[in-house]
């Protein structure tokens, strides 16, 4: 069976979102409702671990925030002045529970729960070498690895164990902790996944972007900094940098789709990235047209930054269903072969004998953009000329993103005259490299150091991937990893 | 508690949504997809009642389409090539649930199913008069009314008896009906609620929307007229007009609100209807603004318009959350005064220190309004012009719309200085009635023979109102009327 | 699937138990305690209305009354001090819970709610004839009948239709109806089935066994006598006899095997009668054994009466688990040919190189009886002689009673040699008809005019059976009667 | 709110049956029909893993094994040839999903699942040593204290690791383990709880108790000795012994109540002990009466016993509802004050007026045994001699039973003529220590060298109470031991 996200399923997916509160009277309420605003960075579960000053509470599910963390009963047993909360992207079933975080121990030294946004590209062998040791775990997540580096490292306090363990992993990590002492934060050394802070009254709030802190009416004070651990506690607030410095290389895809239009990363108004991007795209890929149309809704900020830079009037030529948020699969596969239309519909009055630019933020599969394609015709399109706010998406993610294998990447396949003949459009065009860094404020892209991690575009990725060496030299990779 | 949808609060609701089919082997799943393209016309139960040639099938649920109606088990056991549903609004429990339609009675003539969008203004008044007879109900509905007076019309022929019932009803229906020998569907004299016609391959369908065709596939063929009785069957499609014919008086708000933008309703495009409405407020209500910003989803459309004829640019300046089609009620009375942005969030980083023109479809009780003003001048905004897309509603519809009291609505209670000073925008100004015809291509509003229902904005109602009379003389009118 | 009541379903099965209260404070509360004590009259659903002065309130659920009716909230919803309930036996499924009583009406003189125990045996005819009218059937049950007939009658007061509604229809019938008036309880004119009547402080209460009053502490009254009516109001207790007066034949049954041991039935203890039964059976059949086993735990006081009259020990030579109230699918069909006896179990290290008494109620398939007997031998068992506390089961019952088609009765295709030889015992013997008739202090049975209807074991049915007559006539009966 | 097992809550409670198979196309079905046998041993939840050749299986669930263990889908789901099950009593809520036996890991040396009928009395101690060096606990069951003494063991081989775990823990074990390897079966050197092995075909089985051969049509073979390991795997079946050698001391309440009546512990009939329990009873404590009442049903075979060896007739004084399995919650405090008599009635018209002897197995808070004889008496009963089938309960269990604390025992409160006077008896008497030992065969208790674990009568422990002690001294024993 098919599901109704024909569509959706044909965008690079971000993995998770965290979010994590000290010192307010409410912090699971807040927490619940920062989690609700960042619920485009996971849809399929969520979970919020409180510490009430004696005991750690813990409620995860799968599915939405809503439904599962707006009951009084479920937020009054998460008790206390402290919380942090996690959403993700997860597989079904008993395996999925037990992988849903935020991840609780209970250490000799106290309780520890953990939320992770990335993806930790050595953890397997990791995982490998600590359970040789004895250690046994509970979920396939590479999140409880740091848990268990953290239980064995010999160190004296739980902090200094924590940076043990950080130190022996590699790869992309935002972190929300929630201990005893403290709620502790940290962002890997390149700061490949964002993390910010903000202030609610006397507490202190960290999450991955600001629309959690804007859904609360918290203030935003700063982006915690690529390689900046923060521990927040009846002491205040404290910064530590225990990692040895890099040049930082955060994601460049959470400008262009993951992060919302509203949030603010690394400083840049993620609205006016888009629209930048729009002119600049409308700049290197004239065409003429009566209308620019965006595949709603992650293509309207670059639609209309190319009509305003272009002057072809902006005019919704696709109109997007608001009740496809939860998976509607297909009733029988009787109905399969009448094209169902249950996301996107044309907007056949307006578009009938028209040329069309239609503006999308990537290509993954190709799968959506030919359909879409497609039933623009349908309903009487004369020209569709494609326009991608992005250069070709090529390469996997293995820093927390859920990227198809490589072969059905149609870009790590085609080149761009192939990919147009695929989606059978008028013409197709992709923004540039130096377009994108331009929109960002850059020059273009520096090659031999680039300021954005855009392995996804250029196969050049920050880290080392250990695991990837391992799997490619033993042929196995057991259990497999699942992204946190 | 308060729910997420504070916004939403603050709309009138259309209230029901219904499709038939006749004639195709996947009956139940087209009218599956039907009722999803339809989910705006009701949100909260949906039903589909099937015909096999042997025997009815039915499944309802409180809910939505998606989550009820898109399992296997449950389409296959809505067998047939004939089948009618239904989407409602509706209130909450056991009571609920005897009121999802479609309604089914087995008659002595065979199996009767109905599902009804509209409300029918003397239904309390033949109720009592059925319940002295002996009839018994089985739900509040006022639809259940029509099937106790085809039970025990004298008339010969099942179609006979059913003409019968219609005529002793009034107020607004648009029907659909599934016997043994056909698919009757039926919309009162002055066609108040729409009602289209369509086909897909052999098979045909009425439906309350275009879009209800789109997303299967089938080809639209016309807008049922008012007065007008369509019967498909085996023998192909009749059309009767058992009324004396009356000049029509469909309604207006589907224009400006309740239908979607990619539908076409009695011959005219939606989108393009609310874009011309758009441009004539621009016409009347001149303002020196940056940014014409809509409220979103419903203000889009306008906006567009508004910012096509006034120069001015179109700016997302709200974002709404993809997340809030379902309830998320606020959790904990604790996080209330933190003014929780669950549904709307200002774009802060765009519209700081701007002068906003802000678009949105209607005002109904002002409380969104005031919100919303209040969010952009937090956010920043310089000024901040309302503008909306239709008159002040200043009258309760009778006819199948979820209205507030009279008192509730704020254009009943205020003059638009007064509502201005409320929402504590910088000007307010809505389209004149003139204006609003004007958009829908006539040269204004013919006082005597008015084209349209414009009730709520008018208090000029095209039928007796019976029930509202007997509750006046009497004082009651129980039990109270559902609307269907 | 086998269910693990392989030998439940070979039992004749009670399909109903009543409840009635009014006067007390805590009426629905009791009313579910006096429900759970009649469980065993039917296990698959169970329904409750109250009515509070104002409103009428239902709840009505599949399964039992245990797990429906113990949660605060469904009792405290049961508002008043009036209210009545029902246990069933039926069948699966939506059709199912529409089924599910007390069946309630809205007529024009207010409020009606009806609980029924028995089967009306021209139910179909009156159906047609009043669907012909123009009446609306809600359910497929018998006992809706009654409802269509008491709002159509043309009688003055609520009280005068009910009797109207009853002298059109034939059958077995207890009632227990609740208007706005009072408590109304029924029994047939030959009192087929049970109904008692007691007191609880202030309240009377009806019910169809004694043991639901002592499971509340109520006092027990006297039996409703056949053809009695009685009025519960706030004017106290009126006792009508509206029918023409007709000898009684209460069903026997209820002593061999429906009723629970510890209840009163007209007058009589089902225990002490049980085991009068399994003295009678000591005497007409001697055999020689080392003990006397029950299947359990239907066959316990007449194995008891049997080995206090015969000097064999009483030994239980079969276990029963308690855990097989609620069925259990045997998990897959790969262990059906285990003969998995999760019922009962042999006592093996007991009954190894006995000679056995084998005591049960009935015998209907036989099913049972075969495996019992085989699983007996299994264990060692030197001999087992069947004696059964019934004469052979040869008819159908038609008044509210669960019986297989005449064909599958083991007693009407069999002689008792040939039956013993089926179940494979090393002898079998029934109790005799006078026997029966002479433990229940009869001389034995006078033919001509019989004290009982035995129908089951004679097939003398003490009504007409219209509707069985229309279907050897006509060939059809739909839909298919739901026995009550 | 009351439940309605007022009387159950006043039993000592077996805490856990195991069961497994090993080399069974069937596995899983079979295992959850051994369960469903071993039900009475633990009613709140139940587990089964399986193994399959390449992964392991496992389904856990809060609740009877019916309506959790038979869908075709869990069972099939449950692949492989060999597998282990668990029923437990065990609180509520998440913390009790997770301490749902069996257990799982994976260790470096491959899968390893556990279900655990006794109570380590050191799990406390071994724990807080285990969390110092890194071990992190899921759950806070003792058991789980085995799998990480297995996990960090340094010895070669996964069977040498258990049997070095197991030489660290002290108390009650009767063990089944799944390994890749094989199925690991283990008793503790006393023997506390009972363990036996059958066989189906060509697989084996073990078991709690013989009924869970039964239930399966499998062979008895012989008990597992105490401190005897049983290893089942392709290779066939090994007994190993890897402790040093003690004098058993089987828990004699087995005999008295926990076990079923059909089951052979330890090579004695339980039916046959119990039976002779009530004939010491008899010989010890004459008594004047009518009739023998059994509290059913744990009274009813020694109240046979009872009536055989004194010659007063048994009869069934006091009827027991089917239908109490489940708990069912009183509706509302207000019904407390009837009395209610959910589980147990009176059977009034036998016991007017009559002497009674009541039998049941045991004292515990005395609570049932007031409200039993008080039921008594209502109902009329003239005397009522209560006569307990075993010594005075007046020590905790620490083996894995639910023991009350010791002041809520009555005998550790009261002397038997105050116990008498606190139930309102006419005469108590228990059975002596010397009598039950009788009963079992043997001469009387030798007070140096007991055959049987006594110390719930006695108090005299058979193995050291190490948590205990600390407990006395550190007056903390954090997190509260889960009794497995």
């Amino acid at each position: 069976m098919l599901t109704t996200h024909p569509f959706d399923d044909d965008k690079l997916r971000e993995e998770c979102g965290v979010f994590g509160i000290w010192g307010a009277d409410t912090a699971a309420a807040v927490t619940a409702l920062g989690l609700h605003a960042l619920q485009h960075r996971g849809q399929e579960a969520a979970g919020i671990t409180s510490w009430d000053g004696h005991a750690f509470h813990s409620h995860r599910a799968m599915g939405h925030v809503a439904g599962n963390f707006d009951k009084d009963s479920v937020i009054r047993a998460l008790a206390g002045r402290a919380s942090i909360g996690h959403v993700r992207y997860s597989t079904t079933g008993e395996t999925a529970l037990r992988n849903v975080q935020p991840l609780f121990a209970e250490l000799a030294s106290g309780g520890f729960a953990i939320a992770h946004n990335g993806n930790i590209s050595n953890a397997m062998r990791l995982r490998r070498e600590l359970n040789r040791r004895g250690s046994i775990f509970q979920s396939t997540s590479d999140t409880e690895v740091i848990i268990h580096l953290v239980a064995t490292s010999t160190q004296p306090s739980l902090l200094d164990r924590f940076i043990d363990a950080l130190k022996q992993v590699e790869g992309a990590y935002s972190l929300a902790c929630l201990t005893e002492e403290g709620l502790i934060a940290c962002r890997d050394p390149l700061g490949i996944r964002p993390l910010v802070m903000g202030r609610l009254g006397e507490a202190y709030i960290v999450a991955s972007e600001t629309v959690a802190l804007d859904v609360v009416g918290a203030t935003y004070l700063r982006s915690i900094e690529p390689g900046e651990l923060i521990v927040v506690s009846e002491q205040g607030v404290r910064s530590l940098r225990p990692f040895a410095p890099e040049r930082p290389r955060p994601c460049i895809f959470e400008h262009v789709y993951f992060s919302r239009p509203d949030s603010i990363v690394d400083g840049a108004s993620v609205y006016s990235v888009r629209k930048a991007i729009g002119a600049e795209l409308a700049r290197e890929n004239e065409v003429e047209a009566d209308y620019v149309v965006p595949v709603p809704d992650s293509g309207v900020p670059a639609a209309i930054g190319y009509a305003q830079e272009s002057g072809i009037p902006f005019e919704l030529g696709i109109i997007r269903s608001h009740y496809v948020g939860r998976t509607f699969i297909q009733p029988g596969d009787q109905v399969r072969h009448l094209g169902v239309k249950l996301k996107h519909n044309a907007n056949s009055a307006l578009i009938a004998g028209k040329r069309l630019v239609l503006i999308d933020d990537s290509i993954v599969r190709g799968t959506t953009s030919l359909k879409i394609v497609q039933m623009l015709r349908e309903a009487g399109a004369r020209e569709v000329h494609m326009r991608i706010a992005s250069p070709p998406t090529r390469h996997s993610c293995f820093y927390g993103v859920d990227t198809p294998e490589r072969k059905k990447l149609l870009a790590a396949q085609m080149s761009v005259a192939e990919m147009n003949a695929y989606i059978k459009a008028d013409s197709l065009a992709f923004l540039s490299m130096d377009g994108l860094y331009r929109a960002l404020g850059e020059d273009g892209r520096e090659a031999a150091d680039p300021r954005y991690c855009d392995a996804c575009f250029s196969g050049d990725y920050p880290t080392r991937l250990t695991d990837q060496e391992d799997l490619q030299q033993h042929g196995e990779l057991l259990p497999a990893a699942n992204y946190g």
